[in-house]
């Protein structure tokens, strides 16, 4: 296919207004990649959910390995508008950029995947059954996919799967993820009456600020957590493990203040690289009680309310730990609400595993440079729903067209059309490695 | 001075609107008391201030004490003003009670104080000098009376003090507070950087909240102030103080249903009492950073803010301890913004003391029933003003004509014309024991 009448489908999905948290422009986008899977010789099919609608493609080539592949059509909103200089369902191209929300994450990289999945059959170097799975609800935070996944257990099944969430980076060198951390989100309450109190009452009654915090320094102190259990199941690192880590490219000057921060919690890269791909978190997300205005209140809170995002590492599971930490703050005595808005467990995809293994290669291939491997994502994607759920043994993050200046979620979102073209040839070269 | 000629002036005065917050009514109101006070062969005079004025009167009889009053004329704003059943301003008499905003705090003291001092005039029962200081910026936290009693120490110099903020308790026994906690109010300010982080940034990027909640951990640990020095000028209580606390009034179901709580710290009356009175408090007043509204974010905030208010008892001093704090978290490391937002010394006048024998015998006089008597308010007055800055030797709080139906601060405020006939009455009685 024409690079150029690839540029143009890839406008035409860009134009379409798919953003979840508003419910526009669904249906229409399912329907637009329904039909480019159909033109392109793919089956396709709009499966109902409990929301929004997923596309399915597959592609059968009778080869002894099948690949799942996920990217989601939806889009973040576009406010604040006024920061947009270009039309934000525009797909406006200019400098060699093409500017759209979306244009990044992740209508982009889903239609160079395709695209590449094309060129790879027309030169008949696909040797791989396909599998293609487009969610429409990413950006609210995939609320139905799990049931969605489990239902169609058998309709997914495959051997690998590669996840959207990559991008190029440092020295324009690809980013490939071998898994992510895992999540157990929490939110503490703390209640002790049925209203606030003049201050002076403070000593006697008590205080529901100081019993969450108290509860806090009890579930971290001295930069561990100590909730029981909570480091038993941390898988060790190994040699390879170690050799991708030295391999990172951590500018800190430049991070630090590209983050707006101070200082970094260590000072030697080593360190940084290790917590930051390797360490659990404890991070209070949020935490509220009483009066925050200016100026003073004598005021004793009736309640307290903390979230606390944990990011897990292999194989650190969460609704153990969930279940474990409830168990210890009760038997300390804490008398607190405490519930879990959102779990998801670790995936690390070890970096001699087959899969990897043709990923680097190819993208060695195509963009001439090493990739940057991350052995997870620091982040959290749902991708143990597919090891875990489905039961593919293999998953990584990869083939991204997003840099550093594409501002995903943001105004004025847009890619580098080298980028594309890139991740168009990256993925026939990657799926060329199956044979 | 006939008693309906009293309410008729009182309600006079409850006409006028001297919000303070709104800025009101207030010279009004000011020249309405410095009319009142001519009126009744007071010399009274407008002072002015860096804020509202201070009306100021003084009644000379070449006695060998003087004694100062203190009461304030303005009033809290009126909202909600939709839960008043009567108008705010109309100062409406039904079912032996008056309504309206200021009736008890603190009007009502005010005049009942004036017409016992006319009373005890015309009676010849009055032996002691007078100062009258009426405040016009109480309920704005009197951010101009430091400052304005300084310049005026001479003027306002005195034996004793009595400060408003009295009340008709249980039993309609009348309340004595024979002094008042202090305070220190403090904000802390952790900043870690200049904008909010993806929460996977945990693992490297140091937490404001966690700074925070550690620095607070290291304020009290185990209820207990870790701050050095922090107990070491708490006078020991004496015998006659502990019968004070013995003789208090406390029913702790009552209460704890009042107050909306599910339970107190501490099951006895007796440890109640005492803490209520002579522990001094750390309280969390607010606390705020992150995510605080409804599900799920993952965030690693930039800044985090907390709010304490310490009650202090005496002799501890809120500016040795402030300082204290600020060394002894500096030296532990923490990188925090410390600021004080508001000082106010404790106060304790021995209940052996003349002018608090006279009180309580007055009372007793008046009321037929023992006062109940708080060695000092659970809450804080800037009654240190008074001994610290005037260096008058013994101040209490007692004649209020609120009772617990009063709602000082809310919709609705009354009292009952019994209370302010006794609190007229108890003004008189007072007086006639300067001989």
């Amino acid at each position: 296919m024409d690079f150029n009448k690839m540029l143009d489908e890839y406008k035409k999905i860009l134009k379409i207004p798919s953003i979840s948290a508003k419910a526009t422009g669904i249906n229409e986008t399912a329907s637009y990649l329904n039909s480019l899977l159909k033109n392109m010789g793919i089956k396709g099919e709009i499966m109902h959910t409990s929301g929004n609608p997923v596309v399915y493609g597959e592609y059968f080539i009778d080869a002894p390995r099948t690949l799942l592949v996920y990217n989601h059509y939806d889009v973040q909103p576009i406010d604040p508008e006024n920061k947009w200089t270009h039309a934000p369902f525009g797909a406006t191209e200019e400098n060699g950029r093409i500017y759209a929300r979306g244009a990044a994450d992740n209508k982009g990289t889903l239609m160079a995947r395709i695209f590449g999945v094309m060129e790879a059959i027309k030169d008949n170097e696909l040797h791989v059954n396909l599998k293609f799975l487009y969610e429409g609800e990413e950006e609210i935070g995939s609320p139905h996919l799990k049931d969605f996944i489990i239902k169609n257990k058998n309709r997914f099944a495959a051997d690998d799967v590669i996840m959207e969430g990559s991008q190029i980076g440092e020295e324009n060198r690809p980013v490939i993820a071998l898994g992510v951390k895992g999540l157990l989100y929490i939110e503490l309450k703390s209640r002790t009456g049925t209203t606030d109190l003049h201050s002076s009452l403070a000593a006697i009654a008590p205080s529901p600020a100081w019993n969450l915090i108290n509860a806090l320094k009890s579930i971290q102190d001295c930069e561990k957590v100590q909730i029981p259990g909570f480091y038993d199941n941390i898988t060790p690192l190994c040699n390879k493990d170690m050799n991708i880590l030295k391999d990172y490219p951590f500018n800190i000057e430049k991070m630090r203040d590209s983050y707006g921060l101070k200082n970094f919690k260590f000072n030697e890269k080593d360190n940084l690289i290790r917590e930051l791909f390797t360490s659990p978190t404890c991070n209070i997300a949020g935490i509220i009680s009483g009066y925050i205005e200016e100026g003073t209140k004598t005021v004793l809170p009736a309640e307290a309310m903390a979230k606390i995002d944990f990011r897990l590492v292999p194989d650190q599971d969460p609704e153990t730990i969930f279940k474990s930490m409830k168990g210890y703050l009760h038997n300390l005595g804490f008398d607190l609400e405490i519930n879990a808005l959102g779990m998801e467990n670790p995936v690390r995809t070890a970096p001699d595993t087959e899969l990897a293994q043709k990923m680097i290669s190819s993208a060695i291939q195509t963009y001439g440079s090493k990739p940057i491997i991350m052995l997870n994502s620091p982040g959290t994607q749902p991708m143990a729903l597919f090891t875990r759920e489905l039961g593919i043994k293999n998953a990584i993050s990869a083939i991204g067209v997003g840099d550093n200046l594409s501002k995903a979620h943001a105004p004025n979102e847009s890619i580098s059309i080298e980028n594309f073209k890139l991740a168009v040839e990256h993925t026939k070269n990657f799926l060329s490695k199956f044979q």
